[in-house]
């Protein structure tokens, strides 16, 4: 993969950007996926006409590469994004595994523009108790059980 | 909402979490979502069953939740979640503004059972280049204006 490469589909990420907030669709973020030299998925960023706050340009982009892979892994695939993905996006390539992530704009230009990105990466790192949306550990013996009825599961397939 | 409320309602997410094993779905994962005292959203894990690495139970959970009060926004809600949200889930909660979360295993636990949770933890806060997969950044001018023209812009949905 060359510097040139990477530049042509940055590009394409970002014009998705440019494209989705023109239509209407939500924020400014676009992402391409690319494997062998080829797009499998596209994504913008859809939240607000979609009402999904899940469906950022990454995740689409994620969902659109899995359906036309036939596969919930990204294997061997690079992936370009207008902006730094949020703890959101990151967990969801860290799911899908792709080969390598390469962003235009950061975290902290996010922030500026008025996105929550920068703050929700701070969260991570508070105790669930005491961050802004708490999160409150409640210990259930079902709940362990089903993770051990999990690990003695002979025929399950893992992700 | 009491303690006896909290019980009830994390005892109907992990029995979605035994049902989607049990229907071979994909992981051992349940979430409800409540406002009000009524379930407003159910999940399930589905990544491996929809090819779709994002369709962890509290996605699947925050989208049915949104679709079904035509918001993107879950304001007053509360997530009830068979195990501590990964990465993606918390950020996707963040997005999604519920009142407070409640889950039963940890991400220990998770660990224990296979997962990558705490692994994914860990690593957002590696520096994005040398994270096992690297995130890499290429600034770009037509990028940082997308977001300078977001900013401008007047007639904008803000989630």
């Amino acid at each position: 993969m060359t510097a040139q490469n990477d530049r042509k589909y940055l590009e394409q990420a970002i014009a998705l950007a440019k494209q989705g907030v023109k239509e209407g669709a939500g924020g400014p973020f676009g992402c391409v996926i690319v494997r062998d030299g080829q797009v499998v998925g596209r994504g913008w960023n859809q939240v607000t006409s979609s009402n999904d706050p899940t469906a950022h340009a990454e995740v689409v982009a994620i969902r659109d590469a899995c359906r036309n892979l036939g596969n919930y892994q990204l294997t061997d695939c690079d992936v370009y994004t207008s902006c730094e993905p949020c703890p959101m996006c990151l967990g969801a390539l860290y799911w899908a595994r792709p080969r390598r992530v390469v962003y235009a704009c950061t975290r902290e230009e996010a922030a500026e523009a008025g996105f929550d990105d920068a703050f929700i990466y701070l969260e991570i790192n508070i105790p669930p108790g005491d961050r802004k949306i708490p999160f409150y550990h409640a210990a259930l013996d079902e709940a362990a059980a089903v993770f051990r009825s999990w690990k003695e599961k002979g025929d399950k397939k893992l992700y």
